[in-house]
């Protein structure tokens, strides 16, 4: 018996026109089926994905796509498009290696037309979509789908500026369940409120409908007459004021999981000429109970049990995070202008405890990371120690702030990149590969990177006590080595710190590849070699003294590291051991490769980019090899 | 006799408490006057500063300074606040080497409480500034000064989205001048129009004045009137919506060049709590006629004959600026998909041709270089092939769009970078001085250099018909060489041009660098060395054969670039050739060093970091020196 009967033939959203209403309802409540069965086994975005069902079949059936085209910002809701364009039968292989992603993927399907995974992008891309239709006379409809917290994000302002004033033709649907991943925060979230409290467009539609009825068919259907009638037949009261300012017709605000209205009104709205801006009230989780009473809990979930209603083994944060905010409670309770700053992510980053014990010293800035690092670039000019915990990934957002606002004025500004390295399952726009590139370079910034959990709370009281300009610390996701030798040396500017002594290789080591590095080093003592193990612990300022004194010693170097070669810290080993005149030594650079690393379980991606100990060794006997041959 | 009777006699703006109203004007006349009369014989931004004199001495007069803080956007607009600030006798330095800079500055006086060269920061930087006072509880008054074109980028928003909520007193003054540099455009842009055109504050100022006398003069003062008060007296019509909804009370507008009526207000703005919005209307290049009319033309000046009104050689664009803009036009003719993106700088830039030639093809989306980027993403995802033209320091914000949006999509979007490298007399926040460290290691980009406009052209043209993914070209401020050998290949990808043969060096240059390159192979060749003239065309993918093959026959080689030293083309210079096996080979890195540089001329500052010809050909022959050694 197929348990999909309508939704497991949609292979394309273009056959959703051929259905009526009635089935359109019953794929609704398929794509709910598909999302609560397959998810609750694969793990991944929940709550987010079951608010979007009837708001995705509702556009997918009253729009053509394609040529039409659909941008979803961020793509943590876009599993009913996934099951929408033909990827049922595959969605078991949901953020598995090689398997389908979390995320839209230009190559995974044609109506993944925009990909993201950082949020706020949506408009700005659909904007592109949109002037190049324009340009190019296609004519087709271009629709964003974007969220309550992503519209809070910079761009997505610069993008409705732009669009409002182009005046072209672009609907904006705001998905607005009052949360990111956790509660929203900001002016914009209160104004979304006092908006949800005017009455849902559902009796205003009805009544419309009434009023449409009486009017002869062609009239009521005519574009012009529903551009300004919608607005005044839905909308009677002054409503969404900030966007009809800004230069759009407001529609709202709708109920989400009203399918029969959500069908009139994208209908009708695919119809309409310049720019709409439709906003839809969802809830997080719609469909299973104890996920729309505790979305956070159930906004990315490993696989769980749907009867009972309980996850398998619940999330919670890992070991990396939760040393985190622990060191940051210490670091409050020892210094009282220790501040916290995040965007958006209390949970993720570990500051939740640190929010209930000093909730005058902890600031969530929303989905806003240029905002957050100047912000705390403000607090340091006035006194305090802001702590600024932001992903590896997303501090990409305020590279230009911790250059421009942080690093030139040298401000004592300390940062804390979770998900530093290869994060798994959410692939590409998630891992933290580059952060050691994009920050080694900037002048006045101290880089460092634990070799586990017990290091990065001694590195964060370093960090608090450290006053002299910017500093930086990364560290990965995950639970980190819990083998590594607990005898330790303080941390010390610009200091390594030597593991393990050794003959006839110099592994140096930053942060999450130490312990790589130290199993090199034990496999490589079956074969007689001694190696050297080095954590390096400051990406910047190098321990060079350190290092060259190592690699004169054993004459080869190999260094190990979770980022990108290029611009990392390999190459500036390199560069510093060569001047140091040991540019002739063999020398080997163990890093991600240039290229963008797919999806998948942290150790398999490891291994796939050569990372893993395994990998290492081997290149460390085919170094040695060379070096024995000179 | 002293020209500048009051304004000489006044070091910090504590002393403007003591003066009456009337001598404040006085103030006003000789601040305008010695703008007039330095900025004439030093050149530096002029209009801005024009407008803003009345709002400065207003506020300076009315806020306590410190403690209270003001925070100025950008920094174009501060030499008023220079002024009053003890930097009149030494203002003749302004922008030179060693004087004082362009911008505010935290190193130059304790009032330049967060400096900036980026625009957007402020409101973000008082934020911190407000949250950091009520953690330490001292008290004193956060006023951030932004622009309308300011206003309209990304972080700005996020900062108001913050303060909105967050309910902290803090001060918002938007300096609306309608002007960035151009004309601003976008929909807030339109807004403020309308705001515009709603009665001035004035004729309400004296009403509200005329209701305040008759209350008791306590009264007239309380705070908690005043807060209610001032916008009901004020401004009774609906007005400021945009930023009412946001939970800022909204003030407005105020005549910028009504001094009294400026100075009652910002003295009734000090007592008001929470978040405060006042909207002033300025007149860039106020109080000098032929600036009034054309603001953008004296934006930004060279020396000027005051009388004469004639700038004594007009700045007009540079040879690679005005390489860039008509190529623009010359691709756009050959293909009809180039479209061109510009974000606030359609002079700077040089595509103010374009925009006339093909205005449905040009898109200024004002300083929002977020947005720029991603747009330019969609608009590629849509079949059209975008020139995002953004100086190298400004792409900075865009960042994570060039990498997250563009190249993990591998989207074939045109970056064109002027200003890379070193920039003159705007200094450290304006200096290009890291793209090819911040664009190397993002996989999927092609990073080029030309070596002179004629070959931008060439580049760009290689750019139009590159279609494979995401492109880069960087090429500085200023004129080029013209004295490089006119033969030229053509530019394929990944590879690079020798420019002149030799025996005992390879000089293996990046864009910029190739005619200092060329210039120190003369000056070698007095010395009998032979250097052989590499111009690498490429930053990536680097021509690693080439290299390889030219060092080994040269053995030894030197890497110039005008770029950060870390992450940059020397570094992966260095590690591709060891990786060759010619990491024994003496090599030398000639580029910038790992510190902001500061602002000066152009050949002055780069003498200062080792960049000029006499510098490296002294590098090359010390490295020659040690090669002969070994």
């Amino acid at each position: 018996m197929d348990v999909f009967p309508i939704l497991s033939s949609i292979v394309h959203p273009v056959e959703l026109h051929r259905l009526n209403d009635k089935q359109l309802a019953d794929v609704v409540h398929e794509v709910r089926k598909a999302i609560l069965e397959k998810v609750s086994r694969t793990g991944g975005h929940f709550s987010s994905n079951l608010g979007t069902v009837e708001l995705t079949v509702a556009l997918y059936a009253s729009y053509k796509l394609p040529p039409d085209k659909v941008v979803w910002d961020t793509g943590h809701q876009a599993y009913p498009h996934k099951l929408l364009t033909g990827r049922l039968a595959r969605f078991d292989s949901l953020r598995k290696h090689k398997g389908i992603s979390g995320f839209l993927r230009r190559e995974e399907h044609e109506l993944d037309v925009f990909g993201a995974g950082h949020a706020g992008t949506a408009i700005s891309a659909a904007m592109g979509f949109a002037l190049a239709r324009d340009q190019l006379g296609t004519g087709e409809r271009v629709v964003a789908v974007t969220g309550d917290a992503a519209i809070c994000s910079g761009m997505s302002w610069e993008a409705l500026n732009h669009a409002g004033d182009a005046g072209t033709d672009l609907t904006v649907v705001l998905n607005d369940n009052r949360m990111s991943i956790a509660p929203n925060v900001g002016a914009l979230t209160s104004y979304f409120t006092r908006l949800r409290s005017r009455p849902f467009l559902q009796s205003a539609a009805h009544q419309a409908k009434q009023v449409a009825e009486k009017l002869p068919a062609p009239m009521s259907r005519m574009a012009a007459g529903l551009r300004h009638g919608i607005t005044h037949y839905f909308a009677p009261e002054q409503t969404g004021t900030i966007f009809e300012e800004m230069g759009f017709e407001y529609i709202g605000p709708v109920d989400g999981h009203d399918f029969p209205t959500l069908l009139e009104i994208f209908r009708n709205v695919r119809e309409l000429r310049g720019p709409v801006f439709v906003h839809a009230l969802t809830v997080k989780g719609k469909g299973y109970e104890v996920a729309e009473l505790d979305a956070r809990k159930w906004h990315g979930v490993v696989p769980f049990d749907l009867d009972k209603q309980e996850m398998i083994k619940a999330p919670g944060p890992v070991q990396y995070t939760q040393a985190f905010g622990d060191a940051a409670i210490e670091c409050a309770e020892r210094d009282d202008k220790v501040v916290a700053i995040t965007a958006a992510m209390p949970d993720g980053t570990g500051l939740t405890g640190f929010a209930k014990r000093f909730p005058d010293r902890y600031h969530d800035v929303g989905i806003a990371e240029q905002h957050a690092v100047t912000f705390a670039a403000g607090l340091a000019a006035g006194g305090l120690k802001p702590f600024c915990a932001i992903y590896s990934t997303f501090l990409q957002r305020g590279f230009d702030q911790v250059l421009h606002d942080v690093c030139i004025q040298n401000l004592p500004v300390r940062f804390f990149m979770d998900r530093a390295g290869l994060v798994g399952d959410d692939g590409p726009t998630h891992h933290g590969a580059f952060d050691v590139s994009y920050l080694s370079f900037i002048p006045n910034l101290v880089l460092m990177a634990p070799r586990d959990a017990t290091e990065l709370r001694e590195m964060m009281r370093f960090a608090t006590d450290y006053d002299r300009g910017p500093l930086a610390v990364r560290y990965p996701r995950g639970a980190g080595p819990g083998h590594l030798p607990e005898s330790r040396s303080p941390i010390v500017l610009g200091k390594s710190e030597t593991l393990r002594s050794g003959r006839h290789v110099s592994l140096i080591a930053l942060g999450s590849m130490v312990e790589v590095a130290w199993d090199v080093a034990l496999e490589l003592e079956k074969s007689g070699i001694e190696a050297e193990v080095i954590n390096a612990r400051f990406a910047k300022p190098l321990d060079l003294a350190a290092f060259a004194e190592s690699a004169q010693r054993t004459g080869a170097v190999v260094t190990l590291e979770e980022n990108v070669r290029i611009g990392g810290f390999g190459q500036q080993v390199r560069d510093g051991l060569a001047d140091a005149g040991l540019g002739g030594l063999p020398f080997a650079i163990c890093a991600l490769p240039d290229a963008f690393v797919e999806h998948g379980t942290q150790p398999l991606i490891r291994k796939d980019c050569g990372l893993d100990a395994a990998c290492v060794a081997e290149r460390v006997q085919q170094l040695l090899g060379r070096k024995r041959r000179r």
